[in-house]
């Protein structure tokens, strides 16, 4: 039973995900919702209470495979430069390989559904990440900024430059990668 | 009749940022849009060829105001760093008066309708600053790399920063503003 619950989730969230991103937020409906995942709204109902409920918690899935994915290879113990470095790699991976995860957050981000999120429990998903941010101005090896002012400057350039459109004119190899980081660290660190 | 015209698609400009903004792209129907800005479908047409061309010329109207923007106080005689402060600067306030402007934006560039866009008639009305980069790439002052790679470091950032939902705990006062731009040229400059 565990499995086919699961996979009928899934299946609800992807159905979400693209859904909204084809037709918006307001011509999503619950039905349509339940159409695209091959489900009963009667089966969709089990699992969420309404459309904001079923809008809220596709967002909050999204953060935590992207918290997943941002944590690969993290290591507390390695210099705090190296370890922002593979959590920027991390970022450009998840953000290029989920356009439409991606696009759905930046959606909803912008919706009035975001005022239902629990913030706590999305930034929960990047904690160590935030922990480390901490750590850097105490040592002071990040700049004793605003959290957020520095959050902009590591997280927004990497999601920018992971999206297709807004790299037209090259390719994000490798190389470039390690350039654009530089730019961010050179932004943070004191 | 000029002036008259001119209402009509300020009306038409208007109601197309509203309705999109509000149901998606999917939903707003050229009927839905012309019933918003209060004209006849037929005189929607005599501005627009289709749905396609209204989005399109929506998207590139707000760019001209967004260009026009942030070119006040534009002065080339004047150090990069300054004109660049007062550059970002003016993003920040445009972007912060005009949410629904930017909100419309980011919505259109991850559709595929930002295919149609003649984007260079768009990045003409950047031109000044970007020639201004150029310059200061030239001139051993900024890092000599890849023109998107910095954009993602002058622009993304600021545009996060001016909406109010990303910085929901703290006030981004000129003081913050200040701070945040040497972050921004901390990471562009050599």
């Amino acid at each position: 039973m565990r499995v086919k619950d699961e996979i009928k989730q899934e299946a609800l969230f992807e159905a979400t995900v693209k859904l909204v991103n084809e037709i918006g937020f307001a011509a999503s409906s619950v039905s349509k919702i339940a159409g695209q995942a091959k489900v009963s709204p009667a089966t969709l109902y089990v699992y969420h209470k309404n459309k904001e409920e079923l809008l809220v918690s596709t967002y909050v899935r999204i953060k935590q495979l992207m918290g997943r994915a941002v944590l690969e290879n993290f290591d507390g113990s390695r210099p705090i430069r190296d370890i922002l470095k593979q959590v920027w790699s991390n970022i450009f991976s998840f953000v290029s390989e989920h356009p439409a995860y991606f696009q759905y957050v930046e959606q909803f981000s912008n919706s009035p559904y975001s005022e239902l999120v629990n913030t706590e429990e999305v930034e929960a998903y990047f904690e160590p990440v935030i922990q480390i941010i901490l750590t850097g101005i105490e040592q002071k090896i990040i700049k004793d900024v605003n959290f957020d002012i520095l959050a902009a400057f590591i997280f927004f350039p990497v999601m920018a430059l992971a999206n297709p459109r807004h790299c037209k004119n090259f390719e994000m190899n490798r190389e470039n990668i390690g350039t654009a980081f530089n730019l961010a660290w050179d932004a943070i660190r004191r």
